[in-house]
C-alpha cells in the first residue's frame, strides 16, 4: 500500500506517527512536506515543518512542545542576545542549530533541499520517505498592518512573533507559482494507492503545498482516493491559529467550509469529528463524501485510529 | 603611547593581557591578528587566533585550556557526530559556534572580516583595537606525508588533528603573497611608537602575518623600535609545537635562531629568557640588541613584567 501524505508541522507529524502504527511495515509512506514556512535565520536555512516531521518520527522531538528537540539547551540563543543579533523571537536550541548548520552547509555545497533532507533522514530514520514539496524557494508571506502600515511579513514573523494577533489581509506563498515539485513528488503521487491530507492547517500547510501548480494538478488527476481529515473541530482549530488564516482567505472556521475550500475536484472524502456530525450533510451536498469519526489526536493510538478511519474511507470511495 | 602587536593565539593573547595591565588606560594598543589559521568548518568561518585574543581580553576565555569559551557545552558537536558530519577532531563548543555563526552571517552579507571583527569586539570590549592582518583569504598549509603520499593539508589538520606528529616539509601561507593588509593595519604600523612581537609561534603566527608583503615592509620601514620576545626557552617552545614548524623552515629551536630568522632588518631588539642568557652574545653578533629577562607567562603579573621589559628595551634602542 503506497500512501502519500501532504504534511505541515505538528498536526501532520502526529498524524503520521499514527499512520505508521496503523499500516505497519507493509505501508510505504511518502510525505510531501511544506517548505513555505522555511526561513533564513542567522544565515542558516531553517525548515520547521520538515524538521518537525523528521524529529517526531525519528524519536527526537520535544513531546510536550511538539516542535524542536528533546533534551535541548539554549547556549547559542543566549550568545546571540549578547551579540545583539536577532531575531530573539525564534527559539532555536543548540541541538536544533546543528541540523540547520548541516543543512546550510550541504545547500552551500550545491545539493538541493531534497537531497539534503534525505541525508538528514539517514540519521533520523523516520520510517517514511520525506520529500520537500519543492527544491525551489517558496516563502509564505502574510499581508498585515505593522505600526499602522500595510506590509507583507514572513509567515514566521506573523505566527511566532505576533502569535497571529495582527490582522492577516492575505496569505501569499511567494514563489509557489513557478516552483517545480521536488524530485520524486510527482512520481509518488502518480503511483499512490491513497493520498491523505492530515489535520494540518488548510491554508499555510496543506494549502501551500497545493499552491505548487504541479502538485495540485497531480493530486486532482490522481486515480487514487484523496481523503482529508478536518483540522477544525466544533468551529475552532484543534491546535494553532488556523481560524486567523482561514479568515484571511475568506473561509469560515468550520469543518464543512474547509472541505468545500479543498473542493470535490481535489478530495474524494472528508472526515469530520463526531462533534461535527451535523455538518456531514453540508459537505456531501458539495459533492464530497463525508464521515464523522473521533479526530482528537490525544495519543498515538488515537492518531492510528484516525489513520485507519481514513484508509477505510479511501476503500469505500475508491473507484473500481 | 601607541603600541602595535603582531599576535597569534594563546601566547599572543596572554602577552596582551599583561601588556594591557602594564600600560594602563594610557596605552593605545592595536593588535594585528593572524588569520592564516582560519578555517571553514561546517560551512562556518572560524578564526581561532582572532577569537582567542577577543575571548582572552574580553573575559570569556576558557582559562586552563587557553582557547575556546568558559562555561562551554558541546551539544552541537555531539549532534554532528550523530549526523556523521566531520571533522570530529576540531572541538567547537556551542557558545563558540555562536561567534562563528554571527561572523559567517555578516561575511555572507558582504562585510569584510575587519568590519565583522569590529562588530564582534563591540560585545567583548577587549580594550585593544583588534584587526585581522588581512581581509583577503590566507590559509596556512603544511606539506606533509599522509598515508605515504606527499600532500598539503590545512594547518589546523596538521596541528589539531595530527598534533604536529606527521612530518612537516614546508609551511605555505597560501594567498599571503597577494593579500592586502586590512584597513587600519598600515596606518597603525606607520603611527606606532613601539611594535612588539609577543612570544607567539615565529613561523605560523607572527611569520604568517609578516608573510603579507605590505605588513613586512611597513614593519621593516617603521621608525618605531620593533621588539620581539622569544617563544623558545632553553631550546624548547614554551607552549605548542613550534619546534616542529621551525624544523620545517630549517631554523633551530633556539632563542637565538628565531631572532636571526626575523633578522636585524626587521627587529631592533630581542628578549630571551634568563635561561638563555648565554645566547645574548650570539644574537647581538647578528646585529640585534638582546637582553635576558624572565619570559615565563605564569600569570598576568608575569606577563605584565615581560611587557614592561619590552617597552623599556624599546626606549633603550629607540633612535633619537
Amino acid at each position: 500500500m503506497r500512501i502519500v501524505v501532504l504534511a505541515g508541522g505538528i498536526g501532520g507529524a502526529r498524524f503520521l506517527r499514527g499512520l505508521k502504527q496503523a499500516v505497519g511495515p507493509e505501508g510505504e509512506i511518502t510525505v510531501i512536506g511544506n517548505t513555505g514556512d522555511d526561513i533564513h535565520l542567522f544565515g542558516l536555512k531553517v525548515c520547521p515543518d520538515l524538521d518537525t516531521v523528521m524529529y517526531t518520527l525519528g524519536g527526537g522531538i520535544h513531546e510536550e512542545q511538539g516542535w524542536g528537540r528533546a533534551d535541548e539547551s539554549f547556549s547559542i540563543k543566549a550568545e546571540m542576545k549578547e551579540y545583539g543579533v536577532g531575531p530573539e523571537w525564534f527559539g532555536l536550541g543548540d541541538r536544533d542549530f546543528a541540523t540547520h548548520i548541516v543543512r546550510t552547509q550541504m545547500l552551500g555545497a550545491g545539493y538541493p533541499l531534497s537531497a539534503v533532507t534525505e541525508a538528514l533522514c539517514a540519521r533520523w530514520q523516520p520510517g517514511v520517505r520525506l520529500l520537500p514539496m519543492s527544491d525551489d524557494r517558496v516563502e509564505t508571506h502574510v499581508v498585515t498592518d505593522v505600526d499602522g502600515e500595510r506590509k507583507a511579513v514572513h509567515f514566521q514573523e506573523y505566527w511566532v512573533k505576533h502569535h497571529a494577533l495582527i490582522p492577516a489581509h492575505a496569505i501569499v506563498p511567494v514563489g509557489a507559482e513557478t516552483a517545480k515539485p521536488a524530485p520524486g513528488v510527482l512520481e509518488a503521487l502518480a503511483e499512490a494507492d491513497v493520498i491523505l491530507f492530515p489535520p494540518s492547517n488548510p491554508v499555510v500547510s496543506v494549502g501551500t503545498i497545493l499552491a505548487v501548480p504541479g502538485i495540485r494538478r497531480a493530486v486532482a488527476q490522481s486515480a487514487a482516493p484523496v481523503i482529508g481529515l478536518s483540522p477544525i473541530i466544533g468551529g475552532a482549530p484543534v491546535r494553532g491559529m488556523a481560524d486567523k488564516v482561514l479568515e484571511a482567505v475568506g473561509v469560515e472556521t468550520t469543518a464543512a467550509a474547509v472541505a468545500k475550500r479543498y473542493g470535490s475536484d481535489l478530495i474524494d472524502g472528508w472526515l469530520v469529528d463526531e462533534a461535527d456530525e451535523a455538518s456531514v450533510a453540508e459537505v456531501e451536498a458539495a459533492g464530497i463524501p463525508c464521515r464523522a469519526v473521533p479526530l482528537w489526536m490525544t495519543d498515538v493510538d488515537a492518531s492510528a485510529a484516525m489513520a485507519r478511519a481514513a484508509l477505510d474511507f479511501a476503500e469505500a470511495v475508491r473507484k473500481p
